[in-house]
């Protein structure tokens, strides 16, 4: 219980939304006597980022909804002042207070006990955007949300242009099509959604195909074509152009750290603003939170920006704990979790891919499922592909990623639990996980992927990378008829899985050999079978079978 | 590799379903030359037991797809030989010989190197069942199905009467109320669910409630009544009796050990089969999976029986690894994770409860929490109620419930992987779960549960128990005026929390004081308030608000 009587600590923090908002409530919450005071450049405060794209497509009818908590709820509730359309421009560390210019452009001075930056990221602005244009438009505030929206309500649009196919990007696609808009996505990486390997972004990208998004990947954008002040179409620099009558660019987010820098306070290598597990910047009086800090990732064990609303607000805690009493829990790692609705599918991910393996130079191994997100007797049940991913030299689990219609979420979770404490997939395959016929299988697809990596690491068989050169390889196809007609191998020696007891000895035991099938499944047991018949060389199994390696053949 | 001249290795199993069939199939993928035979006393091997109430009811509609795998299919893909209505007796351990009778009455004896035993369980049959009558059935099998199906057929049901509230009799009640019979649920304790603390049972029992069951909790059944070999009604020890005319009874299932006790095989405290990491009985050729054994459960440190397809599946897979190749990696522990839905809820637990801590004499503390399953201002939100609990010296987390409509079996999985690594209630508030607008929200509900902990731990503010006596304490009702109307909390001062700041002076700061509210959150904020105004005993906060509360007015 703090003494009422004394000198109250005054807390400001810097920008109001997610991270900010966390920190402000929660040092208020800790601390009943501190001056609280929030400085937010922008006219609002804790609204929801997240939903601006829903309430673009109008799945969120009501704009309301959008507004977490007023300045009236923060100073009736938490006796915490907001001060919107403050834009703070320095910090003065010495005389610790923060100075700026308000929207009436009257100068302010704040003093301050502990500062909490919060000051967010914001779109890049790419230059072909320097034009003048009124149809081009960023989502990253609800005054962007607000002028797309007016836009669309004067101009009816018929071909809109999103640039750029990550998370919020894919978010924009699928909320326009809802307002029957034909759309164009150009994104300048050779898939969509960078935080996934490309052949299950590959999946997404079938689903965006169905629905009829017109996709230009591995496209970059010249210049946009304006007439009367308005785009007419994208220039692609590969010669071809997109006519549009709306253009939203999502091309990535950088860190706000200006303020942060002229005070002096160090960033990271990611040009993140370094910070402690207390949230601590240099100056342990100066707390700084998140897409403006480098958190550190835990697979990884190195810092890295993740500018995303659950560290952000997690952060946001730690850090109004901490400079309201002096002590906290420390911040956790993240994992690099996040997901994404597209259309009937949801694709998730955790930990890192098998890219960043190669990029840090971690030796790793994946397996792919794929399996019903429930007993596949019990109606409903839709299939889910997951990759894992784990190192080779112990099966430590590294990331996977997921890509369904059902389940992605629980099963990204799961895994982001289980790498929140290095576990591997042997501890994977022996989780206890929540079964009856509506919720999951008695294996769950988990652990079918835990299966499958356990036995890969075992040689037992060892997986053979989907999208390998089969030529050379003795390839057994064990699928049934009907499967090879809708989806021929060329080269392979077709004998069914429930055939191969009987007519393995129609192989060559001397050459070395695959088995496949749709999924990895009946090749495994294939496999295992050919291995244990005195095959000269390990038998291996195509990983994720046919399912997957039929997206290679656009292979980038 | 195999050497494939060398004798081949007999392993023999006893029971075809579940942990049995898998057990088969995974030694044949480990072992390609040894003989696999699985003796199973039924007709049927691997079919989905856990389908059967969905069949009854006809949400599973085709009776074939409850059917796993056949014996032909066990034959042509994998060489194990199944042999159905093959009922073993007694095991020759001297011998390494298994003796029964098959369904001709033909006696058999089959030899062994490794033999193991999957014989399950069995429904207990309570003693007022030795009657004469044709409509009083359990569920156990194929047959049973069957036989109620026809018997329903034949003579259309209008009142039936479930007897046992766990988790397969619930679903019993929720199928049979889809075709249209109305339903009476008897049930000897107080609550339904056991492995549920009763004030969540207590959310299933208003669902069922609402669903129109009629519900019959501490109630045990003296006889049931019958006319022309028929029951008519089931008459209950308290007088009452409740007109049926079916009858089925789930009063849960006894292990199967008579054939492994007649061996000499140990049994444990819980009346299951002995066994080690390996699946290893006391005999090392000897193994043991599912129903008939007793796992290690990870949280209380103890083995204990968990008649679940899950676990028996998982240690199927060991047992039939170790059993062909002398290796596998060790059967981790059970959490005893399990889920029902119930008509429009899904009840989950995983750890263990309250109670349990209560019978093991566990030091534990208890938060309630409701939130919505995703963000609140996406559509389509729900309340979850989520029950953490967890050790009071250290915040070790002991187990969790959650009830609702949505996205509980993703918060007990995420828990039961947090149970497997022995985390803590700030493990699991600093986990990076995937958030979305459609998936969760960037405070998810489990992230919520765990700050309640943590809060409660930290005595910042610590909880009252939902069911405590109000009396003598100053009971600050922080709700507005419409909660109020619907729910009133009599003796409480009622003050909004958004009035709270400028108003608190008007309470007592030296009585000893509890802040209500709907869930828990805003008297956290008020508690929180006070405690930092020099109240002068620690402001409680009342756990789970007036929506646990509530529940306590049938307190058993």
């Amino acid at each position: 219980m703090q003494n009422p009587t004394s000198t109250p600590l005054r807390i400001v923090i810097i920008g109001g939304v997610a991270g900010g908002a966390s920190a402000a409530t929660r040092a208020r919450r800790c601390n009943a006597n501190a001056e609280i005071t929030i400085l937010e450049k922008g006219p609002a405060v804790s609204f929801a980022n997240c939903g601006l794209p829903y309430h673009l497509g109008g799945e969120i009818e009501d704009r309301e909804k959008l507004i977490v908590a007023t300045p009236e709820l923060f100073w009736d509730r938490f006796r915490i002042r907001v001060r919107t359309g403050h834009e703070v421009t320095k910090i003065d560390r010495e005389a610790a207070t923060v100075t700026g210019k308000n929207s009436t452009q009257e100068e302010f001075k704040v003093p301050y006990d502990r500062l909490i930056l919060a000051t967010g990221s914001e779109p890049i602005r790419p230059e072909f955007c320097n034009i003048q244009a009124d149809n081009v438009f960023q989502l990253w505030t609800l005054d962007d949300m607000d002028r797309i929206l007016a836009y669309m309500k004067k101009r009816p649009c018929k071909k809109a242009t999103v640039i750029g196919g990550g998370f919020i990007g894919l978010e924009v696609v699928e909320q326009l099509q809802h307002r029957q808009i034909s759309i164009a996505l150009i994104e300048k990486l050779p898939q969509v959604l960078g935080p996934l390997d490309w052949e299950m972004a590959k999946l997404i990208e079938l689903e965006l195909e169905k629905q009829k998004v017109q996709l230009h990947l591995g496209a970059t954008v010249e210049s946009l074509l304006t007439s009367n002040q308005r785009v007419t179409a994208v220039k692609l620099t590969n010669g071809s152009s997109v006519t549009s009558d709306l253009v939203i660019v999502g091309a990535g987010v950088r860190p706000r750290t200006a303020l942060a820098e002229s005070a002096g306070l160090s960033l990271g290598e990611q040009g993140g603003v370094r910070i402690n597990e207390f949230c601590q910047t240099d100056d342990p009086n100066i707390y700084a939170v998140g897409d403006m800090v480098e958190y550190h990732h835990g697979t990884l064990d190195r810092n890295l920006r993740v500018p995303l609303a659950g560290p952000a607000n997690r952060a946001g805690r730690v850090a109004g704990t901490h400079a309201a009493t002096g002590h906290a829990q420390p911040l956790g790692s993240v994992q690099g979790t996040a997901i994404v609705r597209v259309f009937g599918l949801a694709a998730g991910a955790t930990g890192i891919n098998e890219r960043m393996c190669g990029q840090f130079d971690i030796d790793c191994r994946t397996a792919t499922i794929q399996a019903p997100h429930h007993a596949n007797y019990f109606p409903g049940a839709r299939s889910l592909t997951i990759k894992l991913i784990y190192r080779a030299t112990d099966g430590k689990v590294l990331g996977a990623q997921a890509v369904g219609a059902e389940g992605v979420d629980k099963r990204i979770d799961v895994i982001a639990t289980l790498l929140n404490f290095h576990g591997t997939v042997y501890d994977l395959a022996q989780l206890d996980l929540a079964y009856a016929p509506p919720f999951g299988s008695a294996k769950d697809p988990i652990h079918m992927a835990a299966f499958a990596a356990q036995n890969d690491l075992e040689k037992a068989p060892a997986l053979l990378p989907f999208n390998a050169d089969l030529a050379g390889l003795q390839v057994v196809d064990v699928r049934n008829n009907a499967e090879l007609a809708k989806l021929p191998l060329d080269g392979a020696i077709h004998i069914p899985v429930d055939e191969l007891a009987e007519r393995w000895q129609e192989l060559d035991p001397t050459l070395p050999t695959v088995t496949v099938c749709h999924s990895g499944k009946r090749a495994h047991v294939a496999a295992c079978w050919l291995n244990g018949k005195g095959f000269q060389q390990p038998v291996l199994n195509l990983n994720g079978g046919m399912s997957i390696r039929k997206l290679s053949t656009t292979l980038p």
